[in-house]
């Protein structure tokens, strides 16, 4: 089973582009052409949301190496939204797309371990043991320890898996807890630093060919001069960097995500691609996604011209 | 619309039991009777996990307040185990139980907001919002700050639900980062009692007739020492108290988590009920939920008891 992180290398290559579309989708922003396809039911929403994200995943397939669903616009629909999910995770795989699932999921050990065999691993029954929602990684919250990691780590090397753990998140009240100031070692740091750390040991043992670990941090494209010290204390980690776009995250602030050899960050948009036919004139409420796809080349453009600037365009 | 605070102690006094027993469906625990009477197929399991669930709740919701079925052990059998906790919920609260969803879900803002609609709000669709899980509490996770925890704050308002933010959890590596010392005002502390701080805060405007709020805290059973100190810094925070039983937490461990009152908190204990027929020989596999009535029985007599000891007891 090949390592996550020379999986995605590799389609991040393929397809030059540092760009994970996040796929978020919200019944009352979807293009009218498609409300009014669907009765106005939970099972319509879910057939909404399925059909949705199927276009959009063929309009930016050829152009990007990942995609994101938040499980939370899906689950929030019940049944019918995890169907669409599922739906989605498939389809996605299918058009050869790496799927992360943004789920920011966590527990104690035995919780952490039925979290981890539903979503990156194997659930077992009698005689044999089955996958459920099988995505190529995960982000989970680090608020309880290695206890709720480590089950994790178990399925990322056991089946080529990623996770990526909340180090320093895009919000602006991330600052509440993720930068008070902690005393460790008679040292002060803020505890993004020190999650950081620990991100970084969790990720020894599931390192790829490219020097890229499987253990990879969620790092906000909104703090980039955090980001650059998170750079250096995560040098073997892939960051999954939101924020760009509607958060207000731009190109410039995200460079300091990349190492050195112009790899190492996977940048989302969500909204901005997803509801590009809002904001783009040129497109009709129907051409949704084409929208989506003009937005995922002009950011594909936006990004490799920052680092072509910075000179770590590797392409 | 009710304060569920004020709801919560109504039937904690009504069953005389400070009890709220996990409902934590693991199939290759499960008796030998439901495991041969599905097949052995997801669809199976979700059947047998329904069944173990009701039969359960029949043998002990006249003997406590409460239930909390931990979603990753449904979630990781996907649409079948959502099923099957959907049919959990319901019938729960048919039995008059008060369901606290156990999910540790945080996100930033607008996700958090997906979150709180699916689990204890509404969703809304063109004509109408519905609700989907509709449980009357969720656990959540703190480490993304206020933004995450506000969008369930406004459904706990408008809807009468409650929210229990992770303060200390109950497993060995919560002192990773909940124990750090963080520098704050100058002053030293832990980042658990930073957390507390801003759940006491979080919970000023949902405060009920008991003067409980419907913010309440994570705190585990096996922490006594630092449950008094919480018990202080959150004085009007029911408290969510796991790890009772398996996880090592006893009787006299938990005191320390009510209020002079003799309310305040939750004692929750999940494998040593759910399978109480493995350790206890006295009952027969099948009789399952009998063993689960005996455990629960003995619970409430040792929580009574040690309450009684401390003069907290107030029934």
């Amino acid at each position: 089973m090949k390592n996550f992180a020379d999986k995605l290398i590799k389609e991040i290559k393929k397809k030059k582009s540092h760009v994970i579309v996040g796929l978020d989708p919200d019944y009352d922003k979807l293009p009218q052409s498609l409300r009014k396809a669907y009765a106005v039911s939970i099972k319509g929403v879910g057939a909404a949301i399925s059909e949705f994200n199927c276009k959009l995943i063929d309009a930016v397939y050829e152009l990007v190496p990942s995609i994101k669903p938040q499980i939370a616009f899906y689950e929030r629909y019940g049944i019918e939204g995890v169907k669409a999910f599922i739906k989605t995770v498939e389809y996605g795989k299918q058009k050869g797309l790496i799927v992360i699932e943004d789920a920011k999921r966590n527990d104690i050990g035995s919780t952490a371990t039925a979290y981890s065999e539903g979503h990156i691993g194997r659930v077992k029954l009698a005689t044999h043991s089955v996958s459920i929602y099988d995505v190529d990684a995960i982000t989970v919250n680090p608020y309880l320890g290695a206890d709720g990691i480590n089950p994790f780590l178990h399925d990322v090397n056991k089946y080529g898996k990623g996770i990526f753990v909340l180090v320093k998140t895009s919000n602006p009240s991330s600052k509440d807890l993720q930068d008070l100031e902690v005393v460790y070692n008679r040292k002060r740091l803020k505890l993004y630093e020190m999650v950081a750390r620990l991100v970084n040991e969790w990720g020894n043992n599931s390192k790829g060919n490219s020097g890229y670990s499987s253990v990879g941090a969620v790092v906000g494209a909104t703090f980039p001069k955090e980001a650059k010290i998170l750079r250096k204390l995560m040098p073997q980690a892939y960051f999954l960097v939101p924020g760009y776009g509607t958060q207000g995250g731009k190109a410039s602030d995200i460079i300091n995500c990349f190492n050195t050899d112009g790899y190492g960050a996977l940048i989302a948009a969500s909204r901005s691609i997803n509801y590009a036919f809002k904001s783009d004139k040129r497109f009709k409420d129907h051409e949704f996604a084409d929208a989506a796809r003009e937005a995922v080349i002009r950011m594909n453009k936006e990004i490799n011209k920052e680092l072509q600037k910075a000179k770590l365009l590797k392409w």
